[in-house]
């Protein structure tokens, strides 16, 4: 694909933590030109260095409500959007996108499970209907041919555990349950005014333990029962997880690691790393960062990604890049700070 | 004064930072008895230990609604009432209950500037009115009788800055302007669900420059105009306040430390540190660190206290043991962790 | 135990964290006189407030070198001895301070591990000799009868996972390992100028995957083979342990409810919550709070100490209250703030 | 300037983290080729991934020890050193490299100060000689014309301080002093292993009050008599300013925008802000963000940077552009995360 034909997209949702990266990815793209960038509050337009000063003088993006009757405009004008929205209005949006032809990459929960009763358990509403199929995506395990209507990027917990784990599966012993130990940082909850993110509250506990919405989707994603423990960590960005799988008997180390190699060999984006990772050398990257030792039959991985980056922004372009048979990268290897 | 005349007292605003400091002071004081903690929400009565999981096993108050058809039963209960509430609460509900006889210990700014107009651009409302002017209480300068009806207890940034200055008011150039140059943890904005205190937020930033409304508060505890620049820094607790005067010509390094000394000789919450303070040096504690360096006819001060302790809560149980001569530190000396 | 007949003692390493935390308890207890706190370091006596400005008209302590030719002295003024010192200075010099009278309360890894070959492996030292044998201590599961010469306190990582295990021993399906996924606060490294404690480089990081020294303590204490994953997080004091283990088969709810009563019910510094653990919750107190779940056969358990006090300092003069049959929490109920 | 010519350069000190900054903003850089990473240690060669395993993937480059018989072969390949060395260490070597006919970008304080005895003061050693007089830079008040052997990099300190107050000196008080209230992170004290650097006694402290060596150097490039108090904050990057100064009288509101406008009119790096910026606007980005706002007489600026860019890595490639007439941005607007 040469630069000259630029992809026009869309975000959805730009004024939080994941919309803002992901506008910001595509602002910077070789080759997607945003076209617009909407929130889904009904502000009147503003600057987004209103709310994200660090872009000024870089990024004269101009955040502007959604109006429905602004949708002829926007399917003729792009062909992508990217929706970084509540669940509930991905759900009640994506379908109305794809019906007028845009191409969806959707960052919510809403398109995320097959299994109907688990969605409603999980989200609290039915599951929203297409016409066809949505791809559910994490970029590594994905095979986007370029014309599935609707792709329902990874949720960030389920993208680290997934990563870690979905390689080795036909090693792992048959019907055992592994456990995913997570611990995230702030910005997964979200750009909002709520007690529990005030800065005094916010300190090292486990939530939603063993029924948070993303352990079905673990479960399907890796094709294995998952105990999922959620962590609230006092820090900004990035996903450590912690995960403890038992091995089928007679697994050796070199099978571990041809399996890992076998599935990450051409991935660039995914580092097999024989130290554990340090949380900070992830964040701020598309990376994830995997490191796996055996003790006994138990196998031990620590997996690290940036939640708005590998969990949600980067993999969206990801897997666009993917979409359109764009160099894998393509876009992503920022070239941010290092310390 | 004997153990056994216990002075029963209440909490007002018991929910929030300071109020939950105060309330555990006196809860731990060895002359006082907490009665009543009121939270000013409409919410229903619930453990203290709801809202602060710390305190379990070792506090069994109950926080609850305040009606003011609760006042003739707490008039007769109790003596004193503190007030940790905003600063209309107060300002509405401080003279009901001096009326009712309650000796009051007001933490909010209704009744700490004397000037009408000043408080009105302050504080948004005009100046409430008490039958008896308000004491104005920074405990090192107050020299309570036990008759006051109420006091004022000053606020957190003006504390720091006037425990600075005020002793050397007479070696300072004269009509020249002081610079008061301080950052706040975050629990200074109370415990309250809103964006700017998000953990996402939160990053050293000036903030109310020239114009926050402890300014005319210094001014009018130090007797010098003043300067101030608030900031908001990325922790918890602690205010750190570098301070920039005039001396007059000819101050020496002796005359300095004279005033200092005259002034603190017998105060056992400040201390005059040779090295500039670290802020968590003070944080948990009811000190004031203070610092000073003379360089040419300049006097930098360099002080530290905590802002929800010797900032709020400590100076209100240090002004209320003045109030009973009780001794000065009596509930103050706290056996926190020191690390 | 009347309060007139206070016991002396003294402390070694009291210039480290755990030693000052240990260190101010016993400055402030009721029943404990504080005559000595040595550093093992060659510098010269100096007061603690050098170290700990904080103490600064709290605590007048001096920090003073030890020698060997102070034995005799020490012997003839003091009852007990606190040790925080580094493993191997704790091997060496316990003997010599058990052989010369004096009650030892080692807060070192010196002294914990029953098995010879398992200490060797762990410390690279071969096992101290006494002339007796060393009290593994946890306050909780002792029963110190005061003629033990020496009591090897457990260490921060075993203490979490020990009182939220052992309880359950008999209902965990026997010959599983269960899994404790813990995270420290740097506190936990020490008082030492090293890369890795430096600010810069403090970030999430597991690290001794499944080789750290406390596994085969945990085991020993638990009775029971553990899987230990320690991490290293971005915060100073804590520590929080997720626990998973397989109950055996028709364990019921009730039965671990029981379980915990039945060790708990009278013990006053174990806190069954109902809601995960926050690590603010317990730090700066002696506390260990413990949550459970269950999720089909396998057990959740949350468990939130200071790791410089229930994991160190405050469980080491809680080991010297049951020796001396001193109420359990005399010292220890500090007053340090709420936030 | 075409980009087949690209600039082979060397960076000195690429271990540390200004140095490693650097090394990765010329590995990205358009038309500079790093062809060298040297490390004034003495260990063996090492990918810089061992210290920095955030590059994994995305940078190849090798740490290697400086002998000085390497010196003829880096003449013969490089046309470009940077050093981010100490200053004593860079004092030494940077003759040696310039008489090798290399330009030389330092960011050490080496070669800043004009006067020999402030020097001698500052740094504790003698002022080094070099052939011709070393230029001072800060890029916006620099006008490099491609023949300077050396540019003596500015300070972090010192570029915050002169970008706010230079533009403004005519509209000064005369021979009134500026205040410049300062706080830096943590990484402003460099990759070391240092008590006062670890994390558990990291605290908003004053250090340096009224003589660090950064004094002479602010008060020679902004040409006024200066008093800078700096502190250290529980931060990693940035600093954030806050400068106090005496306007001449009669000076307006339009005068000081005129002249901020006059000298940053076509300085991209420069952003004059509305609002008092957060540090965290500028942290990973080569800005330096200005507030400003006038009290009666008094102008207080608030001015933020990333230390370890625009103070230290992307000033000194920001000043490389200039030298070789290159865009002033080339490589600097650099695509790091947003939030």
């Amino acid at each position: 694909m040469s630069q000259q034909e630029s992809i026009n997209c869309a975000v959805f949702g730009a004024s939080g933590y994941s919309g803002v990266e992901l506008a910001w990815l595509l602002h910077n793209h070789p080759f997607f030109t945003l076209s617009y960038a909407f929130t889904s509050g009904a502000r009147e337009a503003e600057p987004i260095t209103a709310l994200y000063p660090q872009l000024n003088g870089r990024c004269e993006l101009t955040l502007q409500p959604w109006h429905s009757d602004l949708l002829p405009q926007l399917a003729q004008q792009v062909r992508v959007v990217f929706l970084a929205l509540p669940h509930a209005v991905s759900a009640e949006l994506a379908p109305q996108l794809t019906a007028a032809g845009l191409i969806v990459f959707d960052l919510s929960g809403a398109f995320r499970l097959a299994d109907a009763r688990q969605h409603a358990m999980a989200y609290g509403f039915p599951q929203p209907q297409l016409n066809a199929p949505a791809h559910y995506g994490i970029a590594e395990f994905s095979d986007l041919q370029g014309n599935e209507p609707l792709v329902a990027v990874a949720g960030c917990y389920p993208t680290a555990a997934a990563l870690a784990l979905r390689p080795l599966k036909a090693l792992l012993k048959p019907s055992s349950v592994a456990i995913v130990n997570a611990v995230s940082g702030v910005t997964g909850a979200g750009r909002k005014a709520q007690l529990a993110s005030n800065f005094n509250e916010v300190s090292l506990q486990a939530y939603g333990v063993a029924n948070h919405r993303h352990q079905p989707e673990m479960a399907q994603s890796i094709g294995c029962d998952i105990l999922f423990v959620p962590h609230l960590g006092n820090f900004k960005r990035g996903i450590l997880a912690t995960v403890y799988a038992e091995l089928a008997p007679g697994t050796t180390q070199a099978a571990i690691e041809d399996s890992f190699q076998a599935c990450y060999h051409n991935q660039p984006l995914v580092r097999l790393v024989g130290t554990p990772p340090k949380l900070q050398q992830v964040v701020g990257t598309p990376y994830c960062d995997i490191y796996y030792k055996t003790h006994g039959s138990t196998l031990i991985l620590s997996v690290a990604i940036d939640n708005l980056l590998k969990g949600a922004a980067s993999q969206a372009v990801q897997l666009a890049n993917q979409y359109f048979r764009l160099p894998a990268t393509a876009g992503l290897i920022n070239q941010g700070a290092v310390v």
